[in-house]
């Protein structure tokens, strides 16, 4: 094989052979091919696409090319779930309790946050004493003891994909549907679940903008989990005003209790009851929506989700006790309201905004080193359709320090959109994609 | 700038600015920009195109990228002349001469073959003694002295193009025809002539394979060139078989002083009328085709062309016996004839393949540090439309080693194709493009 003569193939609307993908990965990862050709070949493909072949082809090329997960010490069928990611998507710590109180088996990676969207590690870590740092066979006897946990993803896991998506990300080439669908499917497929529940979200916070995006990302992603044998089930969701309320690690934390005692806001609620359900049905705990969505109420109802919260926490070392009192989560030392200077109903809110102003606060990271402030951050009183009389107060504001709070709270106004008609905002749940 | 910014506006389909191009190519060539973000930047413009504004952009940043040859010291219109390369051209070494004798200021600088196509450079040097490695003062002297001076290109010539040519070459973005224009006139433009007369060759033997991309590539030239305050004019000529007789280096010699006698091969010596008069017109010696025709006859029937070419020969350290005597050039040991295994007319030449013979028999280089055999090579008996009997010559073959005569001899048979009824060849000129 010659990287050359590959480049030319796809420049000229060929299709990659399997082998050829396989060695291209292979001599990549080894430093064999330098990042210059790598990175033309990727703006070709950019420009011509790929095959369903080709992209389950380069899917499997990176996730074997490092360490694969090997969870079959676990009895049952392990499920694992992955958000595109948005604004206050503190999902997965009110989900994976819940799925595990009914039985399913949760053996889940995770990363942390870069920009504004955060990252479930840096969210449980609001739980003073909580690590993701735990090696796989302690992963694997707390999967089998307590029905789940969550690992700090390893940097064996498909580094064929780092690189790759490293050298994508200066070059212009990440906005490619089957280069993103590969890129997250490689890493599922490494971490060894039997089947994966995607969250696939779509509106101005999102990734992908529109909902055919969306879609498209959605059936390319299924198509590549079930051809590598995984019962994978994508559900697309409304990214375009930030998920919940809560925007912050303590504060989303918060809110996943909340939500766990049945007391959370109905958009966040039904987002973990929908991707529930699905992660029941693949995982054999239920066999209709009816039936799944019956068990998850059952199990927020009676409180055993809220205790295998307290249970997870405990076994990697957290606090349970701040599962019970949420005020032993960080604190921040300001609390302030943002009143609107307008009178209207909010017709928009920049969800990459808000964002940023929890990443000015201190909630987030900028760069990989940055250290992150989990007490600080917002939460909305006002989403899309609300009415606002002025004065009163669009969102609450955490902070520990004044001159951050000022910027973020200048920033926070311009974010909100209001009007003089109510307007409504689209359904949350924008559709299920199934093999 | 960030050169990140610049690849997602190209891939867009988006207009690179004069200022955002100069900017890239002075980063680039300072080591700033890597080189994978320039090739996923040389990918985009292999989809998207430039427009002529960008195309003038890029050829005068990588003009300005490196020295610009100072001719000002030679009084009168300098002109230069470039060909897009073929098998058998050695029409520098016989068109210089002439264009001198008639008046006109040569000052060229030259490049080494690399393949199969051979360069102006070694074939001088079939001269014992003659040097190109001269520097600016000594080139224009001579000049101004005779007339004429080839000199080798020096690396601060284009040193832009020279990185971007060799990122492109490893990674599939040569094959676009701004990209070819401006590496060819950024080169041309800091060589610092007045005028230029192009020889784009088109045919299986060129780069260009069919009519209509040698014109467009011809056109682009001539409108950078002209954009840049050159007058400019392309010839775009035949190479669908190797031109004249002679492949091989002191055997082209030979044939370009048999051209200055009046005794060269129709085919070659049309060229050299055709390019000749076009360089007469654009260096203001003749004001129409009929005019400079006329002279350039002159001077070969006089012999004032020829004595030109040995003033030339010894004004660059050479022997200029060697013109008047070609059997001073190198000699091949070995002298054998390649006779044709069938009767028939021959109905094509593989060109490119005639040009491997020659460097099969040690007559050009595979790689910069190769050396020359400057004796062996090729020269042709039949061309395209010839009638050819069993056992006659097809070519006599020029070699210093059994061992590669045979195996020059059986890539050769396999080059001929014969066929029952006679073809004929394309036009040699196949059109002149001008402003």
């Amino acid at each position: 094989m010659r990287m050359y003569d590959l480049i030319v193939k796809k420049r000229n609307g060929g299709v990659l052979s399997t082998a050829e993908i396989d060695d291209m990965i292979r001599a990549y990862t080894a430093g064999q091919i330098p990042d210059y050709q790598m990175s033309a070949m990727m703006m070709a493909i950019y420009f011509r696409g790929m095959s369903p072949e080709e992209t389950v082809a380069l899917t499997m090329a990176m996730a074997h090319s490092g360490d694969m997960m090997d969870l079959s010490g676990i009895a049952g069928i392990k499920v694992d779930k992955h958000s595109t990611g948005g604004v206050g998507d503190k999902t997965s710590i009110a989900l994976t309790p819940m799925v595990a109180a009914c039985g399913v088996k949760i053996a889940k990676m995770s990363g942390r946050g870069l920009g504004h969207t955060g990252g479930t590690i840096d969210k449980l870590e609001s739980f003073p004493g909580f690590t993701t740092g735990i090696d796989a066979e302690r992963f694997v006897r707390q999967v089998n003891e307590i029905g789940v946990s969550i690992m700090g993803q390893t940097a064996d896991i498909a580094p064929a994909d780092k690189k790759l998506y490293a050298l994508r990300d200066v070059t212009a080439t990440v906005d490619n549907m089957s280069l993103i669908a590969s890129s997250i499917m490689s890493k599922k497929l490494a971490s060894g679940a039997d089947a994966i529940v995607l969250d696939v979200k779509t509106g101005s916070g999102a990734f992908m903008k529109t909902e055919e995006d969306s879609f498209a990302l959605a059936r390319e992603m299924v198509t590549l989990g079930n051809m590598a044998g995984k019962k994978t089930i994508a559900v697309v969701s409304d990214m375009d005003q930030p998920l919940g309320r809560a925007v912050g690690n303590a504060l989303e934390v918060r809110e996943a209790v909340d939500t766990l005692r049945g007391e959370g806001p109905e958009d966040f609620a039904g987002l973990c009851r929908t991707l529930g359900t699905y992660m029941l049905i693949a995982g054999g705990a239920a066999d209709s929506e009816q039936e799944a969505a019956g068990k998850l109420q059952a199990v927020v109802e009676d409180g055993s989700a809220l205790r295998k919260l307290a249970e997870f926490v405990e076994a990697q070392g957290g606090d349970p006790k701040a599962v019970y009192d949420t005020s032993l989560l960080p604190q921040a030392g300001i609390v302030e309201e943002i009143g609107s200077v307008q009178e209207g109903y909010v017709t928009k809110i920049d969800c990459d905004e808000i964002g940023i102003c929890s990443l000015l606060l201190g909630g987030g990271r900028e760069t990989k080193e940055s250290a992150v402030d989990l007490s600080v951050g917002l939460v909305l009183h006002k989403k899309v359709g609300d009415h606002v009389r002025t004065g009163e107060p669009l969102a609450t504001v955490y902070a520990n320090d004044r001159a951050k709070l000022e910027a973020a709270r200048a920033r926070f106004l311009k974010a909100y959109h209001l009007g003089d008609s109510p307007a409504s905002s689209g359904p949350l749940i924008r559709g299920i994609v199934r093999e």
